[in-house]
């Protein structure tokens, strides 16, 4: 079985390279529908699933006790339940033994003994606020500067996510097999180009 | 003209990586031999060349100037001029007009007006250590510890370095147009597919 994860930046386009991806190689595709599971799985509306999951995990408080005085990570039950939830359905998906890509989620960590190929997709600020632009609901007016200040926040709570629920630092060059950087590309072209470079990760995994 | 630039941690296989896939699309290839012109223009010799270019650019000194308290860069005036004679060196290369693989000493931003294919090689560390050992020379008993401080020390140099010279980030994934992690593969197979990439890369390029 061949496991494809894409971990992003906001606005790089990790999410049409993923689809294209799996496309191209006829795997299934994991997005989205990980949110529809965990909703139906709970019986909770899947946009407040959206929002729960890629907001912070953690949230602190300061605590005095004695001469002791420190700040421990307060989690919020719901939110740990939504996690692990995520986690089982993402288990589940690798589960059913078909060659897939998933996006998003720390699915690497997670699949990590399943040996998955993992690509970081990111791009230089200018393409993603071209991008968040173009992808703009019609009538939505965010200015450039609220376009980049949701940019890094989106980007801070994922890279603190994964640092609460990992080992591994988020965006950070050896923790993946391949980080593309898509300013350049046409997005179609680029997935042609990672996808021969997949087949032989692939290929020299089985030869291993 | 097709300009490959390779940037690399210390002991990630950068260097074979670069010289294979000059070696496959027919390249020409520069490394060392920038060392020797430079030490050939300059009349120094190659050795020591070679360490100043690699040790930090920057040494600082602390003053104080009435209340003021500071730290300004004090830089070494055959450093400086040695790092204006590579410069100098990688830009006549680049005026050759043939294709070429250039490895190290930020080729990639002296040689931004050519828009070069950048490349960022990295590995886990442990994948580096078996690397360095691999490659000591005979007689050399480095410790474990020894070899990890090693690998560190020369690429926080190499960042500095690359921090005083350029505004972008060492080692920062969207400083690059590609990061391989070299972990799981050998490198030859590694540079067959990069150089598959890389062919799509400048395809993408000339029919923009």
């Amino acid at each position: 079985m061949e496991i494809i994860t894409v971990s992003r930046e906001f606005g790089s386009g990790g999410r049409e390279l993923g689809k294209r991806l799996a496309d191209i190689m006829n795997f299934d595709y994991f997005d989205k529908e990980i949110i529809a599971a965990i909703s139906s799985n709970k019986g909770l509306d899947e946009k407040y699933v959206e929002k729960s999951l890629e907001s912070n995990y953690v949230q602190t408080f300061s605590y005095t006790f004695g001469n002791t005085f420190g700040v421990i990570p307060m989690l919020q039950a719901q939110k740990t339940e939504l996690f692990l939830e995520q986690k089982r359905v993402i288990e589940e998906i690798a589960k059913l033994g078909k060659n897939c890509v998933i996006v998003g989620r720390n699915a690497d960590v997670i699949l990590k003994e399943y040996n998955p190929f993992n690509i970081f997709v990111c791009a230089d600020m200018e393409a993603k606020i071209r991008r968040c632009l173009m992808r703009a609901p019609k009538g939505e007016n965010l200015t450039r500067k609220k376009i980049i200040q949701n940019i890094k926040n989106i980007d801070k709570s994922r890279a603190r996510i994964r640092e609460f629920m990992t080992d591994s630092k988020w965006g950070s060059s050896s923790t993946y097999h391949l980080t593309v950087n898509t300013t350049d590309w046409d997005i179609k072209e680029l997935a042609q180009a990672v996808s021969e470079f997949a087949a032989s990760w692939f290929k020299r995994k089985k030869s291993n």
